[in-house]
């Protein structure tokens, strides 16, 4: 699987054990980004088209051209109950690749969403579709279907690399992409750090200052911090 | 009618046919747009100010200085119930020249809706009178009113031709404009493309791929599409 | 308290008589802008993170190094029941500086809010708080403790620049400073303007023209607009 | 010739009067701007892609689709010696479609230079042969040859409309579309404009200041400006 | 002094010692915000409209009204031989406030350059007269003079605040601002860090590396960097 | 080598045939980028900080926090005469990662220029040197050394995937990445597309069209395209 290869579909790609999927499910992008060390993030322009839209499943990837959306048939494809659809382009673009129509399609076949550097159109259908889609923006403008990419090959979208498999946790804080190989211990580092944040939160709501709560007091002394009445 | 012509206003304008507008109504931007091959579309930052926005119908259009909304004020009186406010500024603008008073006085006249080059505020207000304004920006800055422009010129709005009279079609997905003289077609390619939509739409969700819908395997293979196992 | 002196934390600020704040609490931005002449806007990518997020209250201010959230931390133990807290950066930044944890410890001193020009996570967590939070971005990029800055300094915010005790307004058309010694003042002024617009509103609901009820009929005749049938 | 039409080719266009381009072309954007009553602007970031670059003649038109420069190729054998090329596209697109071969042919025709509302390359090349481009972005991303669009519609560019035969300025300062049938008026207004400040910047070189040589002091003092010692 | 007050020209102002100016004179922006503890810089868009200018001088500020020049030419008047201008705007606005006339006033009177929160016309006279200018942008579009704004009022300039006296100092590396109260101490800091610059520079020409240098080596370690072969 | 992993420096990596290098050097960043399918642009924001800017040669990446400059001093040590530094950020952040004392350093290990996905300062001794620096701001605002990073693990840059050892390419018209593996192929590709090239803009010089040298009337016409007269 060569990197950004164009004009190949690999029609076989190793998916993450799905239970692991399911045990990251209930964590968020900000928790999920923090558990990996503060990286994998997508860069913040990538943004839910509705409020509520969130997903968490192995991508299926797919390499666009600008303004030609013919990739996406074929990546639908390849989608199978449980992905997520990631949609890097070879340059940047905010055309309208996709709509109601293909989203109807990946529905049918159980796709979770996708994510899309990007734009997208038929909003309205989305949201009550209940359809997630992250994406760089909203616009009508239609494609075309002229010129071949690539699926399932490693793509950069929105800055961050997407091997096909990896895990992709989307929220209304962002879009993170966990490696498969990374994902046991993500789970793991994810589920200790929620547990502990309820902890300190418990805490802070009782009115415990984060100065305590996290022993900065002497830091801050010994960084130069001043007092003054 | 000269091109952005300052200082005038004319007071006659030729309108479409209302029961035309009336049938464009229920198709959204993404559908005008394509019926219309693919043009007259606003710049994708033209957003809707609250989410449930949408208008449709013929356009008023007033040119405006940059800080300055004292033509809003002379566009108001020739509005038309069924009629659309369209602002342009002959420069970048995004102060707020347009609030609760103005829409007030819009709606007084059964005004549509207002797209606007610039910004906007009372947002809340305009949400709850539901009154649909689609901007570029939101911004409580005010403005003066100093310098003329003028109103029911043709104006480029967004980087789209306006003649008064075309008529303006926005919703969630942007904004469109349709020359008066091309509404009849419109709305019949429209029409066409909703019916074709809502068939593909069934055979998706039935599990059809667009790979087989749309006939692309051979297209795909003789562009050189390779798939690996 | 020098301008954006760093290292050092005031702890003693003189905030406004709360009843003027109150008293100014049910004025929107707009107006409140307005009555101050027109100045004390924050630049208008400052956004509500959720739709339903307002406040009113007197400014506890930080100054943040770039992806170091220490000082937030610090800025905790200042804040009063009734306060704002107001984080600006010594440098643009939209890393996350502020989530679900930091907002759980300010809520339990009575904070009505942040307004930050930096990046905030936990969003959906936030708007289930009801804790209003205004920023540049959301972005869940973590942020580090190693480096101070300073409470209670005088700062420049988005462009605005914010004393301790300054009372800032946000609501979705915005954020607008009003400096403490003008309170007073803005409170009487946006009680005139409010009062005044009820009454324009009610005129031009009734289908008066904004050119006869602000009589603008000769000055635009002066300015030479023309009429053409 | 409709607006923004798809898939036609006007092979005759009227031209103005070459003796009145020539008489306009001493001239600078900000001088022909102001005359025209400070409309024909485009956008600000339509910028030289080389700092000696300045261009001004009739314009050929060209509708280009997003990534795709093949009606560039059909444009090039409308150009006449002395016109300049200008280059809209249905949506907004940074790709490099124009580099130094196309450069080359359009040279060989006596092409003035161009104007367009996307991505260039091979600007050292450029440079080199001494061939004026104004673009939005400098980028190296091919585009392809697959959808047609017009040649000599009137097209939108950069938010300024330009009918064939408009003359186009373009310098440092930007770029400005002057109307066909407004040329003759906008050299007398641009000679009557340059001889004017000659003498003010004769009078303000010796000292005098704006406020006495425009009368500046009655209408501020009118206006409330108030002076503190 | 009030923040940002409209409406008022205050035509005594403390400068600072000039041979304190003097000296600050050889330094660039980095070194100048470095010795200031990382303060004072203006936002990176604040860019010199020719490659070779600088300036380094007290500011004479101008707070002016969106598209509005008016008060530049109040401004002038109160400038003096080595002052620079700093022009801030109440609102963000990129239209072109300034040119050729008003440079050649100003540089009559003795001038240092100008730094500008707007946008900027005739920028090859500019060059050629050797003005110096920073501004946001460079765009043709001409100002209105209707509406006053203040003279050497303390402004908000890019997000740095600046007071009347304060000593700005710009070069291709951005725009910062000393403090009047805080020239002395930033000279110092200056000369010293250059010294030391010098030395570093020295030692690291003839192939030491900065690891050594500054002794890095132990806290990297100690940070949990990881060699590998 | 894991993708962007946090805390490692790998003091090993393959370089590739210095001969091959010297053979892509005359080649153009459009050409290379053609010659490789359209494939391995960085984002055209990626801009050289002083126009005669260029270089060519194998890849040292390094991966940095946000404000934090500590790891380009540990990649320094890792350079050898001929590389290219590569630096990317864990977040988006323009702040002056780098200045004349790095490159200094540098350049006494005969490094061939940087690519940095952040801001750097000291842009007038940068080109005095004549050490090529690409990045996407130009920032006075200094860095900290508190976080580490890593050196040579794979990095996104601008969006471009960077393994170690690849060669990078930067001019005018942007940066572009040929993986290590397709050097080869990409020299002979670039050597193929070059001399094709040359014959072209003979032919076009001598005033061939393109419409005729690449047979293009017949696909024009097939496509629909009309002539008017």
């Amino acid at each position: 699987m060569g990197n950004q290869e164009v004009g190949v579909v690999h029609t076989r790609i190793e998916r993450p054990d799905s239970a692991l999927v399911d045990q990251l499910r209930p964590f968020g992008v900000a928790t999920v980004h923090e558990a990996m060390g503060g990286t994998g993030l997508m860069r913040p322009y990538m943004r839910p088209v509705f409020t509520a839209a969130g997903l968490c499943g192995p991508a299926v990837t797919v390499l666009l051209q600008p303004g030609d959306n013919w990739m996406l048939h074929v990546a639908v494809e390849q989608v199978r109950a449980g992905d997520v659809l990631v949609a890097a382009c070879t340059t940047e673009c905010e055309d309208g690749y996709f709509g109601e129509l293909l989203a109807t399609s990946l529905a049918a076949r159980g796709c979770r969403g996708l994510v899309i550097d990007g734009g997208v159109r038929d909003v309205a259908a989305l949201e009550q579709m209940g359809f997630p889609v992250f994406s760089r923006a909203i616009h009508s403008k239609g494609t075309v279907k002229s010129t071949i990419g690539s699926v399932n090959v490693p793509v950069v979208c929105a800055n961050a690399l997407v091997n096909p498999g990896d895990v992709v946790v989307a929220d209304r804080d962002g879009v993170v992409v966990v490696p498969r190989e990374r994902l046991a211990e993500t789970v793991a580092a994810s589920t200790k750090r929620d547990t502990n944040e309820k902890e300190k939160r418990r805490r802070l709501k009782e009115g415990v200052l984060g100065l305590d709560l996290y022993e900065m007091r002497g830091k801050l002394e010994a960084a130069g911090l001043t007092y003054l009445d």
